[in-house]
């Protein structure tokens, strides 16, 4: 078998530099190499819960991808031969290349947990039949415990508390949920969305063990307190998956993603990476940072797919800003670029501000919700370094202006001067949107400041 | 009496104006006359009809003003003295300053139709008593003709279609509603919304005379139609309001708006224009063009706020890109910058791309809307030059990120490498997005050209 272009992994960041190769050199053949049949959208995963009445409608199609004449193998990829141009399948045999690209994402599994392997403890997989089979447990279940309060298990929460009689429980091994991607008051925000819920939260823990015979019975902090459990859902985030790059002698970064360039090529030629597999640069350090997300992962999806016979496009935003945005109870929040907190430990210097309004205008129409946005500027130069959301169903295209501005390196002052198109139904009021509000409180505190 | 600033006119410009130069000059005094006391919120007057409950909702009280060291005097200014520095006030006498601002907005009343003075035919204007009289008639009406289908007259048919049990009619002189802000298709869509809700489109009509005694009755169109009528609303956008300006001597351009700098400095040392009154330049073509919107009305009262005691600021968005977003029936629509009708007119080659998708991932969530997004670029440069959206409650934030990327030149290809933050309660997928994807539609035309 042979393809000018192999990519391997079925995700988000392996779909995408398979389209966008696709539709750039259709001369070429493309093939994705993927491991689950039976796939499912990833972000959606936790709405298989509860909100989707039926799991199926999760399902991960293969249809925009064969529509679009990329040819997709259901296989797994044993090892890499680079010299010679081939992959080795467990089914197929080998396929051999001209352009190869990883888009192995995280390992699956759950970390070294004492009591692991227990009955009744699950890992977030994307599998259709895994997940089924997940939110059937799920629904009989007296007491669940999740591992991880970073948005996916947060997300779990908020759906398992709508959907189970169970009581839901989270241990969070940071001081707040979603402590990565926001400033306390957000956390604190959205930890009461969970607590009015009826969700039980256990922050600044760490599991010890998951205890039991063969069902899990308990699970143990490191305080000392055993929470009752028949159920135990791990979401913590796992590992970059470089078992076919290290094998076949790819450079990794230390921590162990795939190492790359601006383009996402590797330290071999003709060979890529995307997605959460390959090393990932904070926008503003430029240091390695942890970041797995579908916003970065596409955007480099669509590098590399362009780029993938020679750089016809130069790479203009450069480093990821971990644009993202959830739903937790009735809040939406959202996240780009630097927390307050994140400037503190990276030394960088800024004035931030916090505005809200009501998201209607007059705040007396239907539907209304509080919109409340955190922005965080560098103190001198004025660029935006960050921002924070929650509010209601606008927070998450608001989230992508942000997302703009901090790309296109936008000061305080432009933002302040944004023609912004308002509406009573649609957004807050022209008088006090709190993107200009935010940017005015920081631009007086600037004034002050120079006199 | 003295102020440092008078500010004439207390609609969104003039309050923005007020607040902006207070904060920036808080020992200066700072004094807004308006005209109407019991004011409205200008944009939420359709939602008086039906959407809100009551209509006292709707007011727009001082408080913000006051709130902010503000003075605020309900009268009505005769004229200006420009060599002594004074206003003179209807109730009060003269008033002096140091720095005077217009922001008089457009002439309320009625174009001159034979027939416009009878009973039964209301203006839309900004007071509370007569919007709440209006709104008594309105649900008493059989037959509802509205002259003008701008976004205004759109407003108000979908109200009424929900509110009365009366016929609703809408004449438009232009061949679509909305003509102005959108292409074609999104004009239809919106069209359709209204029909569906049972309003009658009378499109490519002129209204010829408004019939009967003192009631009127009927309103006759260029084609010999004659619509039953019980009461007629005047939806058309006025003129800027230039009288003081004109007595007064100020420069004013053709077709009568206030001449400004790019600083809303008008012909007068130390008097700025701001708002509909206030001559608006567009973004691409510097032509003069009759915008009249809350989002350039409010970014043009900030500059003149901050740069009022000399430019501390430099203008770096100049011109307006008329960014509007309404809600019509299920739908809400947005518009920024040039339609490819606009295009066709100035001259501008262009390469435009339509993507739509659903605006949850999957798309069997509930609560799902289709987004339709329609991006417009320079052929060569691959500039943005507008965007023209449909879609759910989405829609009111994207349209802000179009015209913010419109503000600063953003090219094709950098919204094309965008990191866009997706959530499947909250966006379309990050495979489909309508951004990416038409940012890309845009770039395989483009590639297909070069070879």
């Amino acid at each position: 078998m042979f393809y000018h272009i192999v990519i391997i992994g079925g995700g988000p960041a392996g779909i995408i530099t398979a389209l966008t190769a696709k539709s750039v050199y259709p001369d070429k053949s493309v093939c994705v190499i993927k491991q689950i049949g039976d796939g499912v959208i990833p972000c959606a995963i936790p709405y298989m819960m509860y909100t989707l009445s039926d799991p199926a409608q999760n399902a991960m199609g293969n249809m925009p991808l064969q529509n679009a004449g990329v040819e997709v193998l259901v296989d797994t990829a044993l090892s890499l031969d680079l010299e010679n141009h081939t992959v080795e399948l467990k089914e197929r045999g080998d396929v051999s290349f001209e352009r190869l690209v990883l888009a192995t994402g995280l390992c699956p599994g759950i970390p070294p947990i004492p009591g692991r392997d227990k009955k009744g403890v699950f890992a977030i997989e994307k599998s259709m039949s895994y997940m089924t089979a997940l939110r059937g447990e799920a629904h009989k279940a007296t007491n669940v415990v999740i591992i991880g309060g970073g948005f996916i298990g947060a997300e779990f929460a908020d759906e398992l508390s709508r959907s189970s009689r169970a009581n839901v429980h989270v241990a969070e091994i940071m001081p707040k949920i979603m402590y990565t991607a926001f400033d306390d008051e957000f956390c604190d925000e959205a930890a009461k969305e969970l607590t009015t819920a009826g969700v039980q939260l256990h922050l600044g823990k760490t599991v010890q063990s998951i205890n039991g015979n063969t069902q899990v019975e308990s699970v143990s902090l490191d305080n000392g307190e055993n929470i009752p459990a028949d159920m135990v859902l791990v979401g913590i985030g796992g590992k970059p998956d470089t078992s076919l790059a290290e094998k076949a002698g790819l450079k990794l970064i230390e921590g162990g993603a795939i190492w790359v360039d601006d383009y996402m090529r590797t330290s071999a030629e003709g060979v890529f990476a995307v997605g959460d597999c390959a090393l990932k640069r904070d926008f503003f350090t430029r240091k390695a940072v942890p970041v797995w997300l579908a916003s970065t992962a596409t955007a480099e999806a669509r590098i590399a797919g362009i780029n993938i016979y020679g750089i016809r496009v130069i790479r203009q935003i450069q480093g990821t800003i971990a644009a993202f945005s959830t739903k937790i109870g009735n809040r939406a929040f959202a996240s780009a670029g630097m927390t307050t907190r994140a400037c503190e430990r990276e030394g960088f210097r800024y004035l931030a501000a916090t505005s809200t309004a009501p998201d209607r205008h007059p705040g007396t129409l239907p539907g209304v919700s509080l919109l409340k946005l955190k922005l965080v500027f560098s103190d001198r130069s004025g660029i935006l370094l960050g921002g924070q959301i929650s509010g209601g169903a606008s927070v998450g295209e608001l989230i992508n202006l942000i997302a703009l501005a901090i790309q296109k390196k936008v000061t305080v002052r432009e933002i302040e001067m944004m023609q912004l198109a308002t509406h009573p139904l649609l957004t807050s009021a022209p008088t006090v949107h709190p993107l200009i509000d935010a940017s005015n409180q920081v631009l007086n505190a600037l004034r002050a400041a120079v006199h």
